[in-house]
């Protein structure tokens, strides 16, 4: 990849909010999540801010006790491809799940919208930690973690496979001959795995970006070998710069010996900044987001985390109780973040619970103290970029008018975009078709 | 139903043509069916036009002696996604095959264009009929004719019942109380059947059409059957009127017989018109049209009904082979229809793979004689409208500019969109919520 020092910057698109409560702020549209215009909105402010790409978050299922901005929200691949036609350079990135999708649904999706979108498509590969989402699908039950991994490892392979059955130059389009297609050029990919046995080919031509950016979000053991082995950006939620670097050390030195190239995979951070005109103005904001948080929300967060585990039934302000064998059909790793949390800060349930609602984070202040730790994060081997959250309404124009000048100056973020495509502007290569590539190989 | 005599409108995106040599013609970019601005276009011309809607089409395998519109396409919830960004009133209908999803994502995917598109979404339901899919998602056999339906009757029924699990007015967003949502108004489906085992709620809220319109193509026995019953719009192929007045008969009486409210199912045969300026000039364009198409294009699109069975091993002037024996596997009524056909006109090998390559139609003439053929064709009991292919490149605008003021001439067109939503454009009514109902039922 090219040596491109620009801080990567990617939108989560989320609708009412962030926390559970983030929708009973007095200027948040409480349908905001299925609001065309508010989406659109966004977009294209992310896209004034010279961010690389717009990021749509996805889970497969509710019940009436889910965050608000789980309860409803646009489905990724159908809200990104209408951001397509409403934008003209940000890169567009979804999540879907490997366990309840075919792969060749998949390929085609992501194929398609790369096309749409001049080549600004992004898959984010998860594996869905939810075990009541198997109720949804037809399935008895969720398959364990680390099965999972092996699942979307496969299933990955699949996609990426089917995304290489046109070589770039396989559609002749010659009319004088009646060539439409160059057979030679088409491959089907004859798959038989474990898991998936998929013929192929897609019934899409070559993409813009031949293959469309692998992002993911890998925590867990598995998480990090899979990200280190197959994304090309990586999104993490560490809660301070020393927890960002002692994971982003980890997963480029895992990639380092798997022999990845130098730089790969991007790790971005999420991050939730709180821009006022004044550290002081900025405090206030932060306060003021506070006051949104019932304490019950906490609860919910906590108990979520640990497969509904009801922390009521403990006095909340006494010492965390012993937990050690919840949370093995839940998100482990969020389990885990919570627990060293809370021994390092030796907190009580209700602390956790509120810091869980509201998280402060190191990006609240005035222009300069945000761009300063985004900076610092950066410098200090944090992070290659960041993954915004909006927190109050407005938070992002604040951002782009405030922060993002700051960045350009400083040179650590573009002042137009460079490229056409999402792979381009990250710097990241345009994959050779595999099959170019082993004729390649013959011909040398 | 309204008793709206409108003649009800939709256009076929295609991308590169109908027949397997549209391609060819000197004014069409090879490229069409992956170029957005050629279908951002298109949409706007048939939204100028004021059609009902665009219709997406969609399969699931190709090999590569496959027809140029099959080979290279968009997948129709991206692209409709994408285009209902650059449209206001016209009606987003795509095709999606029950046996190749899930309910789940069915729904959501669906649900997510109705609210992106302010209530202009429609679900095409096929049953993929091409028997190869199979090896595209991991099966080992596509599911025989009978089957499919009841799969797709089952799998329907969960998609709307997922489209029911918000009522109407389940989001509060009291932020007062901090009530976001009336857990008594959110449901589970709970749907235990012999295909799919669905939990719910869907995680979208209740879309602008409370339910997206459903449109079908049944041709076969089972499939005029499950058009009766289910099918709120009706797509079919007649070679002619009488063939299509046979139709219309059958699936309205079906219908009727079934208890359905009258006038429902709309019955649209697809047409290729060629309008020219007179009746002279569309003569000329057919014949360029037919001068596009070789005999080897033909003889492919009849092997493709009959299960790829090769039709030059006989004398292609002879009378055509007994072929009672083929195409079980294959679609059963594109080869019942053109056996019906050869005997009608007691064609050869080589008449009817011209024909077939090239159909002409009624709908060939001035503006006029094309209006007529329209007008007659409604008139006489044969369509409530048409589903049109565009033939030339330039055709629909032909369409538009020369046909449409006509029929709004004529009041057999709407002179400007009545209602903000597909359904209420097509004057079919708004489902009450089933849950909503059964409340009504306890109270009264």
């Amino acid at each position: 990849m090219t040596q491109d020092r620009h801080i990567k910057l990617g939108l989560i698109l989320h609708g009412v909010g962030r926390t559970w409560d983030d929708w009973r702020h007095p200027d948040r549209d409480v349908r905001a999540s299925t609001n065309i215009r508010f989406y659109r909105q966004q977009a294209q402010t992310a896209e004034r801010g010279k961010f690389d790409f717009l990021f749509v978050a996805d889970s497969l299922s509710i019940n009436e006790k889910s965050s608000p901005h789980y309860l409803n929200r646009f489905e990724p691949l159908t809200i990104l491809s209408a951001l397509a036609a409403s934008t003209e350079h940000i890169g567009l990135v979804g999540t879907l799940s490997v366990s309840y999708s075919e792969p060749f649904n998949v390929a085609r999706q992501f194929a398609s919208l790369d096309h749409i979108s001049g080549g600004r498509a992004g898959w984010n590969v998860v594996t869905s930690w939810l075990g009541d989402t198997a109720a949804n699908f037809s399935r008895t039950a969720h398959p364990p973690h680390h099965e999972r991994y092996r699942i979307a490892a496969e299933h990955l392979a699949v996609v990426q496979g089917l995304w290489d059955s046109w070589e770039d130059d396989a559609l002749v389009g010659d009319k004088e001959h009646g060539i439409f297609l160059d057979p030679a050029k088409l491959h089907r990919l004859d798959h038989a795995g474990p898991y998936f046995q998929v013929r192929g080919p897609l019934n899409i031509g070559r993409s813009p970006q031949g293959q469309p950016v692998i992002f993911q979000a890998g925590a867990s053991e598995d998480g990090r070998d899979f990200a280190a082995r197959h994304a090309e950006v990586v999104f993490c939620g560490p809660q301070d710069l020393e927890e960002a670097q002692t994971y982003y050390h980890d997963v480029k030195a895992r990639a380092a010996r798997l022999g990845r190239e130098a730089g790969l995979p991007l790790i971005l951070p999420g991050i939730a900044p709180i821009v006022g005109r004044t550290d002081a103005d900025a405090e206030r904001l932060y306060q003021e987001l506070v006051g949104l948080t019932s304490l019950d929300t906490g609860l919910g967060f906590l108990s979520r985390a640990f497969s509904d585990h009801d922390f009521r039934a403990y006095d909340l302000d006494g010492p965390f109780p012993d937990v050690a064998a919840i949370g093995q059909q839940s998100n482990q790793s969020a389990a885990q973040r919570i627990l060293a949390r809370v021994r390092r800060g030796n907190l009580s349930i209700r602390q956790i619970a509120r810091e869980l609602a509201t998280p402060r984070g190191d990006f609240v202040g005035g222009p300069q103290t945000v761009a300063d730790a985004l900076q610092r994060w950066v410098e200090q081997g944090g992070a290659d970029g960041f993954n915004l959250f909006e927190t109050l309404p407005g938070q992002l124009e604040a951002f782009v008018d405030l922060v993002v000048p700051i960045l350009q100056e400083r040179k650590l973020l573009r002042s137009d975009y460079e490229q056409t495509t999402l792979r381009g502007n990250l710097g990241l290569a345009y994959p050779v078709n595999r099959h170019a590539a082993d004729k390649g190989k013959q011909a040398g």
